[in-house]
């Protein structure tokens, strides 16, 4: 059979900017048919966002490898009549809509099933379809906020801080894919398709896991510990000679060696540090030592001397140095790319590894409605149709 | 047949503490008979990180629900046997052990696969199986300071930030489920099995993206921006009456209204602010109007001025606010839960909400071989055969 999982998989994609697409570029990438279905106007808002090279965006083309792209009128009758015809040929059908509005341009999963009893539908939402809140508008950033991830993201005293990514968006959009392979289990099994629900603030205060159950238990208001870990010390960042770093210790057996790598044997029995309980509750007096003596060392320096007694280290990469660092280069994350006008430009690759049916990157992004021929002719349209319907506005 | 998607899945989870077991949580969740096997000494170390309560550990709680549990001694011949007759019953194995140690062990994929010819086999390490830097020790802040993600995470001119919540350990966590779903899906098509490698730093770097291509495409360094955005002005955290509040605009048509909003409609035309672009040049002269309007107002007084005009907005929660949000309370998001010992707490709730088969928490967290009968007995062993095992330290 196919060397791809979800080979023979289609999968309609109504869905824009982040989110979502980042969820069905994941499929994509294990071999499912990802139709991207574009308004007739500017397509994907995030194919204008900046920041822009050659007046196109460099956004869209984080998220929509793998895709075909074709136009469609979702607002017109005859629109919404070859969308339905797509349905009847397809597995999944994605959206992003604020909630409310795949129920007016008829998109919604109780249509949708009436065409296509088994369809697997699939929605992403800032808070979700049901609830006092279900209509919020909602970004990336907002969902950190309700979610109480931004509250405790920071330093101590300093201010509540976003994440460097936009986790709201994509930790969604991985729950989104996590619930469609569900739905394909079933169906596979069973027959049956459903509907599926994810919401980006959800997505998020799933993660915060510890902070719920400390404040559920303990009492205690998870506050903003920078770099620190509530479990263990030493771990956190230090600065070397040269710049950043993260020096760890996890194990109650990383902290001799890890006191004797820091030139402070003494340190082991000091009763003020002699278990991880007093570490993690001395921290401010331990971190001086350790500061001292990483500002004397460059971060190779130190990688060495981690390295050899098997403690965890990192320098905190820039994006450049971690896009040139030879592991990342060994596990073929980063891979080139190219799109008319942009040129030669390089992307993130696929972190799932299968040994017996890899994910693959079979094509760049496409242009809006680059496979209107192929997707519209594979439903029977001939070019006299199509060109039609291109006049008429429908595609 | 089953009303949950994974029913009938056995899943060997040798797993421990964070990253894997986040991933076969969601995994259970949603039906898989996970069976968690721990060490005859004092079982998945996370059992005794701190912070505890009644001497036992809250963060093992966070993880583990609908987890069965056995105790096995890897390192004893017998417990070796004992682990391939578990593994022949089973669909799937998951580990996270350093590299190398699986084969060390005697559970590595090849020697699995003589076993169960169709296993699937998942391993979740801090850099993968491979590379130069395949068997260096990491934890979440160091996959996080090597993808990257810690330099773009926090203020100008402030440190590099770790992420308030383990994203190093989820995110490879949420991608490790994702990869034994895919294989799944084609262990379903095909009876085939097959490996799966992911690493922490592989996952996060996936999801750095847009910094991916700006570097490679713009030659910029991603640099830490707060919580502003490259692509749309205003977008922020502002300082309210009575503390934080995220105020946004993605879509060209809310500055209008966002202006309204702030009782400053004459910077609509002005030309520092006319497009988003200038909007987003101009974002530090922008910023202190915006702050000192919302400096004269309570978060729920600007939530009902936002919300009239269809604006996003959100309240910096802290964990506990999330938590009694009527938003969250709707979603199911909390729910209550007991343990022996620890008396009622309460944990985070499902994230993907399907229609037909919905994830379920039909048990708490297993007490260290609390299924060792149950499972044990479901090879044949009888009780007099188990207490010889439990005698000798295999079990």
């Amino acid at each position: 059979m196919s060397d791809l999982p979800l080979n023979g998989i289609r999968v309609i994609d109504l869905s824009t900017a982040y989110s979502a697409p980042i969820g069905t570029m994941q499929l994509a990438d294990f071999g499912a048919e990802v139709i991207k279905v574009e308004n007739t106007s500017i397509g994907d808002p995030s194919r204008t966002w900046s920041p822009l090279h050659n007046g196109q965006s460099i956004q869209f083309l984080n998220m929509n490898r793998n895709k075909k792209s074709v136009t469609l009128n979702l607002k017109s009758e005859q629109g919404r009549a070859l969308l339905y015809q797509l349905v009847q040929t397809a597995d999944v059908v994605v959206e992003n809509f604020r909630p409310g509005v795949a129920k007016r341009l008829g998109c919604d999963y109780e249509t949708l099933r009436g065409v296509k009893p088994d369809i697997i539908m699939a929605s992403l939402s800032g808070f979700g379809q049901t609830g006092p809140k279900a209509g919020n508008a909602a970004y990336s950033n907002i969902a950190e906020a309700a979610s109480g991830l931004m509250h405790v993201t920071g330093y101590p005293g300093g201010k509540p801080t976003a994440s460097g990514v936009a986790f709201g968006d994509s930790v969604a959009g991985m729950f989104l894919a996590q619930g469609i392979l569900y739905a394909l289990v079933h169906h596979l099994r069973t027959g049956e398709g459903q509907y599926i629900d994810v919401a980006m603030t959800d997505s998020l205060f799933h993660l915060i896991m510890q902070g719920v159950i400390q404040k559920s238990l303990l009492g205690e208001e998870p506050e903003r510990i920078g770099c620190r870990d509530l479990s263990a010390y030493p771990y956190d960042i230090f600065s070397a000679k040269d710049g950043y770093c993260i020096l760890g210790t996890s194990t109650v057996n990383d902290w001799t060696p890890f006191a004797q790598a820091i030139g402070r044997p003494e340190l082991v029995d000091d009763p003020r540090f002699d278990t991880n309980e007093h570490r993690v509750l001395n921290a401010d007096l331990l971190s001086p030592y350790i500061e001292e003596w990483a500002r004397r060392y460059t971060r190779a320096e130190i990688q060495r001397i981690f390295e050899e007694k098997k403690l965890a280290f990192a320098p905190v990469l820039t994006v450049g140095e971690a896009m040139e660092d030879p592991q990342t280069r060994h596990r073929e994350m980063v891979v080139d790319m190219e799109y008319q006008g942009m040129g030669r430009y390089q992307m993130q690759g696929i972190p799932v590894k299968l040994s017996k049916t890899p994910g693959r990157i079979r094509m760049g992004c496409p242009h809006r409605g680059e496979h209107n021929g192929e997707i519209y002719g594979g439903l029977g349209l001939s070019g006299e149709e199509l060109s039609a319907l291109r006049r008429q506005g429908v595609i």
